[in-house]
């Protein structure tokens, strides 16, 4: 049953949250971004979607402020997250937190750690060696105990390796470095 | 366009609560679980979705063991939160967050604070007073600056006023406090 994306009459914050993010799809994609994932192709090979359904999530999530078309090679936009999007990292990190403790048997397939110290990231987002607090812009993300493997696409490849958040990925960094 | 509701290849704990928690509705009930709301008829009255689509996020939810079914009046089943349930409240908390920040021009709707003391609660979870960590059971929810007005229905008229999360709602508390 298709639903309209709406939640009328909920006069709340998480309803109008979830208008925004709650589509299927819509927080993976921003996931991604978190990852450095910022091009059309890279999003559709990981996220393994429809191309129809890809452009309408981003195209959402432009409209609302979340992500922004960055220039990006030829005449095509790449998508970075805006400072709403990055807003959105303790929703991402409680939902990782959630899963991690009931659906990874084998441990958390990635794991967030503290760029400055190699501390983890304890629930309230503090480091749990040095204490402060980790921002976005302060992780590294990195395969965790259980990880299962690269996936077959660039975007898979490269998270098989510890990465700071926000990176571009490979073939963005030269454009983004000299930025 | 409908998906399924799993997602296939995204090996991430993210995905795993999405697959769980992240169809349309499902943190509304969860979110309505938090105020108090135990009955069939008072969620389907309060979200104003069609009885077939709650039926089915319920039964999900149960299934994955974040409600339980309790014993209510005559032969029918209330829900619960299980503790796997109560574990998703940093996740609806980190949302409302997001919400209040960027949708609510007139302020928060509803606002949360700590039964002990009266403070706030900070986003990662503390009293914004004492200090002290706030679990949901110690937390009061209550018509904030940008609260539009009670809904029709008796769950809208109940959250018109400060109430504990998990509290029972009115018609529910005599059974609930004799258990």
């Amino acid at each position: 049953m298709v639903l309209p994306r709406d939640y009328t009459g909920q006069r709340c914050s998480m309803a109008r949250a979830l208008e925004v993010v709650g589509e299927r799809w819509s927080l993976l994609v921003v996931r991604d971004a978190f990852f450095g994932v910022r091009r059309f192709s890279d999003f559709a090979r990981h996220l393994g979607i429809p191309r129809a359904v890809l452009a309408e999530r981003l195209a959402l999530l432009v409209t609302e402020g979340v992500l922004a078309p960055v220039p990006g090679p030829g005449r095509r936009s790449e998508y970075a997250l805006t400072d709403k999007g990055l807003a959105l990292w303790p929703v991402l990190r409680a939902l990782v937190e959630w899963g991690d403790a009931h659906y990874a048997p084998g441990g958390p397939p990635r794991v967030f750690t503290h760029v400055g110290c190699g501390g983890g990231v304890d629930p309230a987002g503090g480091c749990t060696r040095c204490g402060a607090p980790v921002p976005v812009t302060e992780t590294v993300t990195a395969p965790g105990p259980g990880y299962g493997g690269p996936g077959p696409d660039p975007v898979g490849a490269a998270l098989s390796e510890p990465r700071p958040l926000l990176r571009p990925l490979p073939g963005h960094e030269r454009r983004s470095d000299t930025a």
